[in-house]
This record gives structure tokens, sequence and C-alpha cells, in this order.
């Protein structure tokens, strides 16, 4: 191939492409634990809804969609118990990966330092490559504090994901208000795995106007296929992302999805149960075989084999068809994340170990 | 509402947001020919291929879609008499706005000259504006011809609309070359409309790297309900757009409804030949009644009357519930632009102007 010599950007010419985790053309042979999907199907709903708008023959979608996402932000407003914010509070996204990126451009200039916890989700440094923003990474101790945070914080952006991916830890009430307060610029907890746990941020939004809680649908809902996730925060920042935001981001089916999804709250609390469940067992049974097991409040775990050798785990249930995620840097090489699945999947993944 | 302060890019904080056309909430009650939707349906395949994918219970929506949207691309690139390209010279995307947005991420740097020609798609406008980049435009003299073009024009993209959206004409291929010679930087020829034109620039691509041909699948292929768009460049361009997308931003259904518009271009063809023909006869009708009508090659006509009141034309359409597209800006408020709708559509809108 030639080279055109092409006037690009030289963050985007010189900067490396995110690559997402594997996904197997043969998906439907594997037992796939490598990127927390949900085991089970989204709310029958979901499904029903799809089809009503589609139609026999699509005609519906020859017309634009609600470029406001009006009844989706209505139904997240309604889930009360989940949400409890008007629809002011709350922005719909093509995945919250579109929030997160969106959420730099309207807070980061080229040159801004933005931040982030290592390790956490690779794709926030890739995002603040695109913007030429700086990435400033805090590290966490043995005990999954934060080290070295200022006093005063002047970053423009801190992503705080949590439950911390891939560790599966959540940051306590207490420790994200003391960061909202030190943040000069915006607190952005990313809640993609909070259905799965037993505390969030949610709520103090209403206290810190700085702080942003952002969610998916890929995990809980499961509908990682669908591509949605929500944003809360203040009514201010929400008019800036829908101003940075495609006009027409979502789709016809994706709008009926995310909103038959946010009705059924029923439906998410007894799978999200579910999957807890099948977590605790697992977990319990790995640390009988030895294994050290970080308490999780999501659908995975990160589990770490006696002999501190996360790539032989790996390469073990990859022999048996069996996916997890391993990640070969220093803080990572010694366990392997496994996203929890059904407890016939489960006890698929204990036998092949050998727990 | 307080005002809490937060630290907004001001170019985020000043610019207002971009408003879409009309979308009137009881849209079944009108004729709406005010945003260029198609007024058939898609390809039968398109709901076929979404049901299919969707299944009973919408089991697949709990996985991750491809996200190098294989099928899609290839299909694109089968489609040889429109396309005429291998995979790596396409990319799709959520709407043709993603594209924009996304070209100017890659080339732009805040600050930078992004060009367009006014009038033409105003959004460019608000693009530029999130970028922090500088907005130049080039107006057209009554010829349609671009006035004041430098022989070397170092601006970093400069969005050539053809056909020209409001004013429906095409710019010829010896401007379009002529314009991608004196471009330092991208030349990206916006083809939202190009399937009901007799020209396009789409095969000129292999002879300028510096040349992005965009395409909708809103229109055409009656998907504005989807939001999917697809370019064809020069590789290296096409490798900058795939890192700077979100991974994820095309969703299963949307995937496997563009494999399947893309393969059924008979369906496209006939249906795109039964909008000439009726933009052909509402033209034609229309000078009749003294109308100044400018030659169109898209799905919809810029049309003047008699009286140079642009706005009168609006509003008795309006109030018999016929929607079309007036723009009060000086140089556009002497006439409105009408989507080309069914016979039947264009037929009332000749009954109530009386000609």
């Amino acid at each position: 191939m030639n080279d055109p010599q092409l006037p690009l950007r030289p963050n985007i010419a010189e900067m490396e492409g995110y690559v997402p985790g594997f996904q197997p053309p043969d998906a439907h042979t594997w037992i796939k634990l490598n990127t927390n999907e949900n085991p089970y199907p989204p709310s029958p709903a979901v499904a029903t809804a799809i089809a009503g708008e589609l139609g026999g023959e699509g005609e519906n979608l020859r017309l634009y969609p609600d470029a406001g996402s009006t009844r989706a932000r209505a139904a997240a407003a309604e889930a009360a118990e989940v949400y409890a914010y008007p629809p002011e509070w709350v922005i719909m996204a093509n995945g919250s990966d579109e929030l997160l990126n969106n959420l730099i451009r309207a807070f980061a200039d080229p040159g801004d330092e933005v931040a982030f916890v290592e390790p956490s989700y690779s794709y926030y440094a890739t995002l603040v490559e695109i913007q030429g923003a700086r990435a400033r990474r805090f590290h966490l101790d043995e005990n999954f504090n934060l080290v070295d945070f200022p006093a005063r914080y002047n970053g423009k952006v801190f992503f705080l994901t949590s439950p911390n991916a891939p560790l599966g830890f959540s940051f306590s009430r207490e420790c994200i208000a003391d960061l909202a307060a030190r943040c000069v610029g915006m607190l952005v907890v990313d809640e993609a795995y909070a259905d799965f746990a037993s505390t969030s941020a949610m709520d103090m939004v209403h206290e810190y106007p700085n702080l942003v809680v952002t969610r998916t649908f890929s995990k809980s809902y499961a509908l990682a296929g669908m591509r949605l996730g929500l944003a809360v925060a203040h009514p201010q920042v929400i008019a800036a992302l829908d101003k940075i935001r495609d006009h027409y981001h979502l789709d016809r089916l994706a709008l009926v999805a995310a909103e038959a999804a946010l009705k059924d709250q029923a439906y998410l609390h007894q799978r999200v149960e579910q999957i807890r469940a099948t977590r605790e067992r697992f977990s319990a049974a790995l640390r009988e075989g030895g294994y050290t097991v970080i308490p999780s409040q999501a659908n995975y775990v990160f589990a770490i084999p006696p002999d501190r050798n996360g790539e032989g785990v790996y390469t073990r249930l990859k022999e048996h068809k069996i996916l997890v995620r391993y990640f070969a840097r220093p803080n990572l090489c010694h366990g392997v994340r496994i996203s929890i699945g059904t407890p016939e999947q489960m006890d698929a993944v204990l036998q092949v170990l050998e727990v």
C-alpha cells in the first residue's frame, strides 16, 4: 500500500486502536466468560417491543427516530428505585462508551489532564488520546485505596470505575464523596457493573454537581448487542452532552429496547440475584481450591491461582473451549478475570481447574 | 436551577445545539415532506434480517456485536456497481453524521480551519464548534459555482455536499477533481443523496487519496430510523476512522439491516427510479404553475414561488397538514425545500398550492 502522507492529527496517526475482548466467530461453541456478557437473555419485553416497532415490513424504519430519546429518558426517571431523577438529569447513549467519549469532549481541551485508575477500563486511555488530552493514572494500594490522590485535584475529568474492572471491588460511598469534594473538575463514576453491587453513588449526584454516574445496558440488562447506556448528572452536564452527541445517535429499535428494559425492573432484579448467587458459590469453590478471589461486586471475579500464573489458567481453560480474560500486564498477570455465567458454566470451569 | 459553574470547555458552553428538522409527535396525521425521508418502506429483506437476528426472545442481544462490521463491509464491497471497493476501503457508521464528526476529529486540531459550502448541511458548523476548530464558508454564484476557492486550499477538511442540500444540484466530476487537487487537506464529498443523482464521485477515491465519499442509508435505503452510513476512502483514512469510532458503535440489528439493504440493490434501484420519476413530474407541474424549481439530483426540490415568499408557501401547506422545510435565512427564505413523497402526496401539495 502506498503512503499518501495525509494530514492526520499527530495524536491520531500515532495512537494504537483499542482492542476489545476477543469475540470468537464460532461463539456458540465456546463457554464465553471473557467479556462480562450476561448468560441469560434480556427481558422478554425487549424482543416484544423491538418486534412491535419493526412491524411486518419495517415500515417505521424509513422515519427518523426521536432525537431526544423522550420515552426512554422518562422510563429511566420512572424506574425510581434505581435512578430517582427527572428526565432532565438523564441522558441515553449508544453504549456508555459514547458517554465516556463525550464527557472528555465536553470538559477536556487538548493538553488538559484526564485521570483514571490503573487498573481499570483501558478504553479511557484511548479516548484521552483521541482528544489529544494527557492521561494520568492513579494507582491502588494493597487495600484498594487510591495512592497519592491530591487534596485538590485539578484534572478536568477523573474516571472512577466502581465496581472496579477487572478487580471487582467497589469504592465506598465515603470515598466517592471525598473524591467529589477534592475534584475541581468532573468525577465520573463508571457504574457499568453497579447493578450487581451492594452500593452505588447514583443518589449522590444531587449533592455533588461535578459528579456524573454512567450505567450500561450491556451487563445487567443483557443488551450488549443493542449498545445502550445512560448517565445521570446535573442538568447543565446533560445539556452539554446533548449538544455534543450526534442528534440521532440512537435508532428506533434501540430506543424501544431501552424503554422496555427499564420498565421491567422485576426481571432485572431476578437475573441480577441469580448471577450474584452464582458468583458467591463460584468464589467460595475457588477459594476452597486454594485460589485467592477478590470479593466481587460485579458479574465477574478476579481469581489468582496458588502459583500466581494467570496465563496458565487462561490456557488450560482455553484448551477446554472456555474463554476467560487474561491481561499480560505486571499488575494483573497473576490472575484472570472470569465472567459469571450460568451455574453449569461455572461448574465446567471448576472441573477444568480441578477445584 | 442553580448554576454550579462546571468547567465546561468554552466552545461547548457557548455553542447552540443543532436542531434537526421538526418531527411531529403525531407524524402519521401529516404529509411529512420536511426531512427527506423515503416515502416507501425499506427492502423487505431488512425486516427479515432483523427478525432473524432478534430471534424469539432476543437471546442474541446479550452478546456484543461484531466490532469490525465485517459482514456489512463485505456486503458494501460486493455491491460492486455502486461501491466497487474492497472492505479495507469501506467503513460503516452509526449514520453518516458519525463519519462527519470523526473526520473532523481525525484531521482538525482545535483552531484549525474546516470549510463547507453555504448553503449546505448546517450540522457541519456544529461539528466544527464541538471540535473547537474554525469554520470557513464558501459561497455559490448564481450558476452554483464556488466563489473564491483558493488555487491551493490549506484547510484541514472541506465538506462538499453533492447533491447540495437544500438546493439539489450536483457538483460535476470535473469540479470535484479540481477541488481534490487544490485541497492540501481532505475533501469530503457528502453524497447523502447521490443514489438519486446521475453523477457520483465514488470511483474517484482511487485516484485522489485525500478524497472521502460518505453515504447514508437514511434516504435511498429508507432506513433513517436505523442510523446507518458508510464512507469510502483510502485505507489510511479508514484506519484512522476505525481508531476514533466507538469500537462497538453499531448494534447487532443495525449490522444485519445494513448487510441486507446493501445486498438488495435491485429493490434500491426500483425505489430510486420511482422517486426520480415523481420528482420530475412534480418539478414540471410546479414550473407550469409559475414556480422556479432548481433542477434536482436528490429526493427533494428547492422551489421558489412567483412572489419569492418561501414562508408563505410553508404556512399554506402547514395549514393543510403538509410539512415542508423553510429556512429563515437571507439566501434561502425565497423558497422552500420539499421532499419527494409518493405521487399522491405530491398531488396534495400541488392542490394546496393551486398549480
